[in-house]
């Protein structure tokens, strides 16, 4: 259940050397066609790594036929010589598949400002390209990890003969606009770029764009989609989103729990409100409350950081009529005390923080982690 | 040096039971005048606790002759009932000083959501109003403590012969509008209310807005300035409002250098800015960033990281071409890496961060702490 699920597709891992434990560090995924359609979503960080702003130029004309993905280096804030880096890499998948380069997106991730050794990635190009096989979906799902403990991948195969397929990474920097991550996604239905563009964007707005685990939003996202058309099937655009987008809510939940040093991965519904900007503003800012994260470490349904969290927003609401209920707990109810708070029982991994705003009828999901001890273990020794 | 240092102040800490440890938890200010004028700034925060709307209240007339703060508990989402002992509590200093209730102001802090124990506040004005003295003040600071490991005092005494006294208490929380904090100031200057407003709105803006240690704003944060006249000296305006700043920013850096769990001071000065509002924004979400203050923690000059930041901003910039120096060395020149990352030297306990944006002349300081264990760690366990 990889980006080699759908037919038309072939994918490679390997290791090149960028990544210091020999580990998996290269990822290729390549699509073989009939159709080439292809769309992706990038950061809206404005500072962009290279492979991010190579990816954009080459995916302007809605077509690529491979991507090649590296782990062990963001190439972000590396200068001319980390673009030529980029370009190089596009180039070596080109001529090793005999494309053209501009048919190649690229994807980096790890560290920022260090620049990437262009002889190993090189190298990684021609062994991947070597290894290309119809089930290499695993490898390649295993070569993009960075801080991730399992490799992340879904699928959704419909009736009438198409699948989609996904590979996954990201553990930390995840916050919206993208959630930070890089994303491959595959699917052999016959869809032409602009259906697969709009079904892409509306399936990431409220899957990866409602991910916020700690609030750092990265330099290199990138979500990427290509179609083979090979099942020859062309499903209806809706249905299409609504496989895609539970595709990418199985992959962001997979996220979710693999969040760096996280003990517990927060669902914060927020309904009642006067409209979704206003359901997702609030959930995102209790998602980014330090304070309330850190108490959720501690097991600690401390309610009031909530409320704290929500009146630093612009949303439509009155702070004195707020409920807050946690694991089915009401614990505030009008924005006063309502249940004990030792009635909550926060040492399942997974919190539900539901939130009425009671002013209307939208709602969102949000999804974060608690701020915990291993968190800050890992960000405080991360390029060291 | 605290806020009996002016003539025409007493002041007293008591201890009534509101904390569990015993210790002093119940402040009382009075000005004896002749002036009785105030001004006062308060949370931008919409949750707002009931201390709070009372004060917003009885500051409206520009005068103040006392103000009572409690620690042990914030008295906010606690509902009418909430409401009613913060109105006793103004009520009852008004009765035992001969006041009305609206020259009396009052303050809370500790959690969020819990009732306050009427009976003992009250019994706690009653003694503090007996223990009034002219030396009380450093009593005052002591009982407004939370978390703070020590009393936070500043002064600043003018060859004309007037003064400024202040007390602060603030260790989480510390966010803009306001950094969460308590603080009241005193000045035996002779000074209408206006001027006094037009003065704290000046200095606070300066110093106690640009400290944000954890982001998260607070529910309770108020800064109250007295005037008691006593001085017989009317200083001019703008001389008053310079030395007023300079005991906001003693404060304001001991409020930094005490934040919870904090390792390192971070000084983030922004400069060549396109405008005021530019560098605040910068620094602020520089000062927000998990991942860059995880890595000062781990004293891991991280610098890739305070871009990633820099890039989620609206300020003019071109993120190719932003400096960043640490302690001394310039690590990043025009958005490429400069002198290697370990000639930093990330031991002491302050780190000066300086990002000149290289488009204006505006700049702004904002203060900051590292994210540490410790902050998990007392964040986990504060309200059980």
């Amino acid at each position: 259940m990889t980006v080699t699920t759908p037919a038309g597709f072939t994918a490679a891992g390997v290791a090149c050397g960028l990544k210091s434990s020999g580990a998996l560090d290269l990822a290729l995924v390549v699509n073989t066609g009939p159709s080439d359609a292809a769309a992706a979503v990038f950061t809206s960080n404005r500072a962009q790594a290279n492979p991010i702003i190579w990816s954009r130029q080459a995916i302007g004309d809605g077509r690529a036929r491979a991507i090649v993905l590296n782990s062990g280096g963001a190439n972000c804030f590396t200068g001319h010589p980390g673009f030529q880096t980029t370009h190089a890499t596009a180039e070596a998948v080109a001529e090793h598949l005999q494309l053209g380069a501009g048919e190649v997106l690229v994807c980096s991730t790890g560290l920022i400002g260090e620049q990437l050794d262009r002889e190993r990635l090189l190298a990684g190009v021609a062994s991947a390209s070597d290894a290309l096989a119809p089930d290499g979906g695993q490898d390649a799902a295993r070569a993009i990890m960075t801080t991730d403990s399992v490799p992340k991948t879904a699928e959704c195969r419909d009736a009438a003969g198409w699948a989609i397929g996904g590979i996954a990474k990201g553990a930390g920097m995840l916050a919206p606009g993208l959630a930070t991550m890089l994303v491959v996604i595959t699917t052999d239905a016959d869809l032409d770029s602009a259906s697969l563009d709009r079904s892409l964007r509306a399936a990431t707005r409220v899957t990866f764009d409602r991910l916020d685990s700690d609030g750092c939003m990265s330099t290199n996202d990138q979500v990427t989609l290509m179609a083979s058309g090979a099942s020859g099937v062309a499903p209806d655009e809706q249905d299409f989103t609504a496989a895609l987008t539970e595709v990418c809510m199985q992959l962001a939940l997979q996220l979710q729990s693999d969040a760096e040093g996280a003990s517990h991965d927060i669902h914060i519904r927020v309904t009642g409100a006067a409209s979704d900007d206003d359901a997702v503003e609030v959930g995102r800012s209790v998602a980014r409350n330090n304070l309330f994260k850190a108490a959720v470490f501690g097991n600690d349904p401390n309610w009031g950081r909530v409320l704290a969290a929500i009146g630093t927003t612009s949303a439509e609401f009155d702070p004195y009529d707020v409920d807050v209920t946690m694991n089915g707990v009401r614990v505030c109810t009008a924005g006063g005390p309502d249940r004990p708070r030792d009635e909550v029982d926060l040492t399942p991994r997974i919190l539900h923080l539901d939130i009425d705003l009671k002013v209307g009828a939208h709602e969102a999901l949000i999804l974060t982690n608690d701020l915990t001890h291993d968190y800050v273990h890992e960000n405080s020794a991360y390029s060291s």
